[in-house]
């Protein structure tokens, strides 16, 4: 079965659209969200996990497994569906984000980037031409081109260079981009210059691809400069070709994107935020680890369905946290991922009903978001320290 | 149900003998392996999981769950049972052996035992009756009484004073024991002193207790004074009645208190060797970090059915362990249990088969053991570790 995207349903009121994205690992339903398994595993979850929750399609990401395992055991063992023992749709991204945030030595000139390996200090060059290669090695149904995505900023030029450069590189991939039933998605790039972002999507869409990610947002820009840049962005591309957000998947900006025409999000915020005891909510995100749950005997949430909140006290979850047993960020995740993956099906059923404008009003006026000054705060510090780190927790033992 | 064991086959040649014991919340078929959940979880496992690994009764600890989440945390949510979500039997320990091996600040009387949570440093007093109202609370199957189990050593007035104690607390646990349907054993004590192990077993099983446990052995002694001690000690416990080895797992361990006439194991051996990478096979103890697993294309063993070798390969393994992914662990968990558990059941097999001796000799044939001099000193660190400390593994991220 080779890639085709069809537009089921599109809401009356907003932009949103419910589909069906087919690629050679089966059919996915949009909008989707994307589950992050950088390094071939979705953190603490099994395949087994996966498909109990309901997801349909994973993340894995070129930079993280061309340095570790290498893409060379990826490809021994038979590919990455077959490491991970995973049958379902599979997107790589590159690693352009990685390498321009995770790594603090880098120097990019028009041919590739020179960068050292986050891990063990190791200098190594990646070309467009390569980040293809490596990926046709992985073997994901879905791959994304090399990009520059420079951190969130004002300077224009900056933003101008990157951007052109991102431009190079996607021509550079689709010419050397071979492998048959994988699909290659064009990025828009362009930080949050409404102009900038138009050029970019009007360019790669002259190039024809069969499908578009949005990169380079939510690096702690205001909310408001994100959605109204993914706004115009979304107006430059052409309507029947499936739209990819990268790095986004909050709840409520899940609503958001969805209502300015994404189909699919990814983000690794579900799963890092419930290894932290922060577990989603209809009302909003709570910490597990507060002493308010010491002794409660029901679940977290009572209308939630999930195989945690199925069989375990909100207690049983204070006290493994408080313990520090693995347990407790499996069984949190779980709730996470099933939470987010549940809300964009309800999203998607809402889109064919026709009542998802109705069905987001709702949701956002119970949903409590993080406070806008709290939430920059946070993401800055979380991209400060993720620099030689993949995830800011450690669980002890 | 209430409680009852049966002796279905016993060994021509050995002591082994293949029986069913009954308990309120099914019937385990021995000899039996019993994963360790001391703080309420089986460390990285759900129900779900231990299910899966063919786990038919679990251990928790009666320390632990009193110190966190408490004991009245788990009564309020509905006992052990509930709290985990495992509907089978079920055994707590006391906390002895944690009390005299964990804790760095204790005073024991007659009385009772004072002591330091190795938590918070905060003091607390243990009598029998206390001890046995908890395990009353927590509602396990199958409950043991306090006894003092003290480090390994030839002192003999300190070992047959702990001994006599141990009787004490004995007598007055069951006089103070009320539960309807939870049965509690007798604990042997008597360090390597083959005549106050007679003296102990004598006097417990002049008590009557429904099962007896063989405490303070695998604590470092060498394992041919413990195979000794083990078989004077239940050859003055009566046939009828199920024995149980406590904290002793390790595969020819298994092999050679099975023909000593054990029924029932206990060990982190299994899990805790799980979280460093170290995993069973039919020859021995591999670790799946070495450099040879970097691009095995099979599993860790190719004869074993479990979740982990039926689905992955030892590169992915090796590659979580040195990413130090959180499903690493697991799945090593699963893989370990699996192999020790199904070991059990194979020797329950050769039992009912009248084959067991000659079975025994093919498997330690071919299983690599540990070193004794190796195995004597990691021991020993590991004990030494212990102090202030559920785990020596701490994986990061």
């Amino acid at each position: 079965m080779s890639h085709s995207f069809t537009i089921l349903k599109s809401c009356p009121a907003t932009e949103a659209r419910a589909g069906l994205l087919s690629t050679p690992h089966g059919t996915v339903p949009t909008p989707v969200f994307l589950p992050v398994g950088s390094q071939g595993a979705v953190k603490t979850l099994t395949p087994d996990d996966l498909k109990m929750i309901g997801a349909t399609i994973i993340l894995g990401n070129a930079y993280h497994l061309y340095l570790r395992p290498g893409t060379e055991v990826v490809e021994k063992v038979g590919g990455l569906h077959r490491l991970m023992s995973w049958g379902g749709p599979i997107l790589t991204d590159s690693g352009g984000y990685q390498i321009f945030s995770l790594v603090s030595l880098r120097r990019v000139t028009d041919e590739g980037v020179t960068f050292r390996s986050h891990i063990d200090g190791s200098e190594h060059f990646f070309t467009p031409e390569l980040v293809i290669q490596l990926q046709e090695k992985l073997g994901a149904d879905i791959i994304m081109p090399l990009d520059e995505c420079p951190p969130y900023s004002n300077n224009q030029n900056l933003i101008l260079e990157a951007m052109r450069r991102t431009h190079h590189w996607a021509e550079r991939s689709l010419r050397n981009h071979h492998r048959e039933g994988q699909a290659l998605y064009g990025i828009v790039q362009g930080g949050t210059l409404v102009e900038l972002r138009r050029e970019s999507a009007c360019f790669l869409t002259s190039l024809g691809f069969p499908g578009y990610s949005i990169g380079g947002l939510s690096l702690g820009e205001p909310k408001e400069a994100m959605l109204a840049v993914l706004e115009e962005t979304v107006a430059c591309l052409p309507k029947d070709k499936p739209r990819y957000l990268m790095g986004v998947g909050s709840p409520e900006d899940i609503f958001e994107g969805v209502a300015r025409g994404v189909d699919m999000f990814d983000s690794a915020l579900p799963t890092r935020t419930a290894r932290n005891g922060s577990l989603f909510t209809m009302l909003g995100r709570h910490n597990v680890q507060n002493v308010c749950y010491k002794d409660m005997t029901g679940p977290i949430d009572n209308r939630c369905d999930c195989y945690t909140c199925h069989n375990f006290s909100a207690a049983y979850l204070h006290h493994l946290f408080k313990s520090r047993e693995l347990l407790a960020y499996r069984l949190a995740t779980i709730h996470n991922l099933h939470f987010i993956i549940s809300l964009t099906e309800r999203i998607r059923k809402a889109i064919l009903e026709g009542t998802f404008a109705t069905m987001k009003q709702s949701f956002l006026g119970s949903y409590q978001t993080t406070n806008e000054e709290t939430r920059i705060a946070q993401k800055k510090k979380w991209l400060e320290s993720r620099v030689g780190l993949d995830s800011p927790t450690s669980p002890v033992q």
